[in-house]
């Protein structure tokens, strides 16, 4: 049965090369983020390289919760096997300088939107075998940095969730792995978007940082992986593959 | 120069206990909450017990972003000294079986009500000497708990944010104090709407848990203290006073 690889945020940064490198493993693709032109490009490229894979492209703004669900509805039909959650963006500024309607679209995209889409996804695929959900958080889902508080927070959201949804398949004896990668500094728009900066040279602002190609090539290893989480080290900017990291209490609430 | 104490989420539980602790201590009150009949007998009460208060209803749904702006413009002209964000609810489920209309209520109320009154306030009184925010997590904001997942992954967010703050705060010097309540088991309202039955008996579910009004004299105990966190122990019930628990990085993000 032909299947499909759905990578949010393609169309720039670690979901462009992410979806390369589930294309150079001979994986069908479905690719959405908002420029519908640099996912057109992307597919063209993609299908030049290998053409007998499927490429689909759906432009969408999932920072609009309706998008993420009438994105979802959208798959019927289309049988998934692995569904990477990358869309997401940042932002450097203390909390008493927060533009507010900027952190309610990231909130909503890296909080809501990875939320929907996680859920009916683990909804339709938690008795799949050989069925991924991986959840691109960062490092600042798991230590805190001062000038990026509301985006660490949002990504704790991310890390928790995940962790916890890993937990939960676990204890349910589902084939379905949930995982989370978590990235340090990554030369993507992302330092653009966050810092609210026209150009934003990552050699001024990082002492190391890894290209989006790297990250793709960790994030496939943490799919080949058994593990639930791949992070990179912020001090020394090694990656590797290892168990939840959070506290999870043994039982459960009784309901 | 009269000072008023805000809490959301007045109406019940937590913040209804918390109302009348701050009461007592002689703190005029800003309340809201969704069910204005509640609040204006809460009010009524308060002012028998302390007929020289003000105490101010404001009745709104804050888990409509739009209203948790509304309702912080609505109190220009009210000089604030403290405000409580203890408005939220929980969700008993497995990821599976998420009710997603209920969840991004809850997204929204516990997560971006929270964020956006928190940084209109940290805006508005980070130089005010005096000046507290305190906002309700849980313990299950610090320790992952199967079946609570999205819930415990929203109150992540609220800790992670909650403590950032805090070190922002500490590090510009500021005189707001930015602090956070991890309750464990409280016998409220929360077990009912969590649990979405009609019902809900907190000696079936618990061995052990907390009134609101143990709870109320937590939080004032936080309020009194210097630390940023007061947490429950989920094990033996005992709640203390302590400093951040989630790992903070000490440089900032160059921006």
């Amino acid at each position: 049965m032909k299947t499909y690889t759905v990578i949010t945020g393609a169309s720039s940064g670690i979901g462009y090369e992410t979806a390369k490198a589930f294309a150079r493993r001979g994986k069908n693709l479905i690719l959405t983020a908002r420029r519908e032109h640099r996912l057109t490009a992307l597919k063209d490229e993609l299908l030049q390289l290998h053409p007998t894979l499927e490429v689909i492209v759906k432009a969408s703004d999932l920072s609009v919760p309706q998008n993420a669900h009438r994105f979802y509805a959208g798959l019927q039909g289309y049988p998934l096997e692995t569904w990477v959650n990358n869309a997401g963006f940042g932002d450097y500024n203390s909390v008493a300088r927060l533009d507010l309607a900027k952190i309610q679209e990231m909130l909503h995209l890296n909080i809501e939107a990875l939320t929907i889409l996680s859920s009916l996804f683990v909804r339709d695929y938690r008795n799949v075998v050989g069925s991924q959900l991986i959840n691109v958080s960062s490092c600042g889902g798991y230590q805190l940095v001062p000038t990026a508080v509301s985006y660490c927070a949002s990504k704790f959201y991310v890390s928790a969730f995940t962790e916890g949804l890993a937990w939960e398949l676990k204890a349910q004896g589902s084939p379905l792995q949930a995982k989370v990668l978590a990235p340090a500094a990554t030369e993507t728009e992302f330092g653009k978007r966050a810092s609210g900066q026209k150009i934003y040279v990552y050699d001024q602002h990082f002492t190391a940082y890894h290209s989006s190609q790297q990250m793709a090539e960790f994030l496939l290893a943490l799919y080949d992986s058994d593990q639930t989480l791949g992070i990179v080290d912020r001090n020394h900017f090694q990656f590797s593959l290892c168990g939840p990291l959070l506290p999870c209490a043994q039982e459960r609430v009784s309901t």
